[in-house]
């Protein structure tokens, strides 16, 4: 089950329709809400603490019937903390979040990124998307796609990560270790349309940029 | 003794001059010493590996006799932390960082607040700032300055963080463990001019939001 995410912060550009064509459940998170609308699309639920909401857009998704989950403002997990839960909770094995990596809020952006490390996301394949990035647990071994050129950052989230291997990258790792507090993994580069990272102990991030 | 790096990162505004005042050191990372430059500023060093600074810019550091230290372009480090191994080899105590936290690239963002954690940083009181946030790590205890409402988000690098106290926060906490995988520290907000943290074991990030 796939649920896709539409997070609050703010999008650098409209979103796509059909980035929710194999779509099984779509959350909006507060604001996401109008980001969704503005390309045609209503979610299936609504969570958050409506605090960037407009009241015309709130008022639309309960007319249309949409599950409305009402968060307190003053909690102890942020929104989207809340819509990951809330996706996985419902099923999902495959979660794709949208809107969680823009500005202007730096702390929101280090939280998110850093709540794909959660204990309870284990066994779950969460990317969190922007237009210019994606983001991920290499999660042991991963193959993802991309285009010849475009700039890969490997960035452990444990002190070490050990045993780190590519394939198709610019500069090969061929079972070093990797250190979070070293910038060694930093832009590296796909060869191809297609690249392998595996890895051992440790938790390693992904981003990986498409910009140009 | 004090150092400042420019770092190559876009700046939202102009950097002002002030903020040099008190630099016994000031190092320009690639097309950092532009925006140095645009303020009347020359660096004491340039480091990098140039592929940002424009050519006019290069000779004219050359020609006021600023320091270059010139980096391969594939390297196992970022030019910022290069940058911060130079402040800490020339005696840097306290480092301040602009132009670390910009975009586009969200790779080198978070490579540059892992930076933070670095052993070799132990000791050394390093703050990234841009216009509207600094990031630091708390190290045990911290006092810091701000307005009242100031957003303040307590984020771990290690899986837990034990004992975090705050004095001066909206919601303050007593003792309790922060976890890295959960949002429970983000959003907290100043409550004056002043505020304190404390913690136990573990490495925890501090992001300081000035915005409105």
């Amino acid at each position: 089950m796939h649920v896709v995410i539409v997070a609050g912060s703010s999008l650098a550009g409209e979103l796509d329709a059909y980035l929710f064509n194999d779509a099984d459940l779509v959350v909006a998170v507060d604001a996401g809400a109008e980001a969704l609308t503005r390309v045609g699309l209503t979610p299936d639920v609504l969570i958050g603490d409506m605090d960037s909401i407009s009241v015309a857009t709130r008022l639309m998704m309960e007319a249309r019937g949409v599950e409305v989950v009402l968060l307190e403002t003053a909690k102890d997990e942020t929104d989207t903390e809340a819509a990951l839960r809330l996706a996985v909770d419902r099923g999902g094995e495959a979660v794709t979040v949208y809107g969680a990596l823009g500005g202007p809020r730096l702390d929101h952006l280090m939280g998110n990124l850093m709540l794909l490390a959660s204990p309870w996301l284990e066994g779950v394949g969460v990317r969190m998307v922007d237009e210019q990035h994606e983001a991920f647990l290499v999660g042991g071994d991963v193959i993802f796609g991309g285009r010849e050129g475009d700039i890969v950052s490997l960035l452990p989230l444990t002190p070490e990560v050990a045993a780190v291997r590519t394939i198709g990258l610019r500069y090969p790792l061929n079972g070093e270790t990797l250190f979070r507090a070293a910038t060694r993994g930093v832009s590296n580069a796909m060869t191809g349309p297609e690249a392998r990272v595996t890895h051992g102990e440790g938790v390693l991030l992904l981003i990986h940029y498409r910009g140009r």
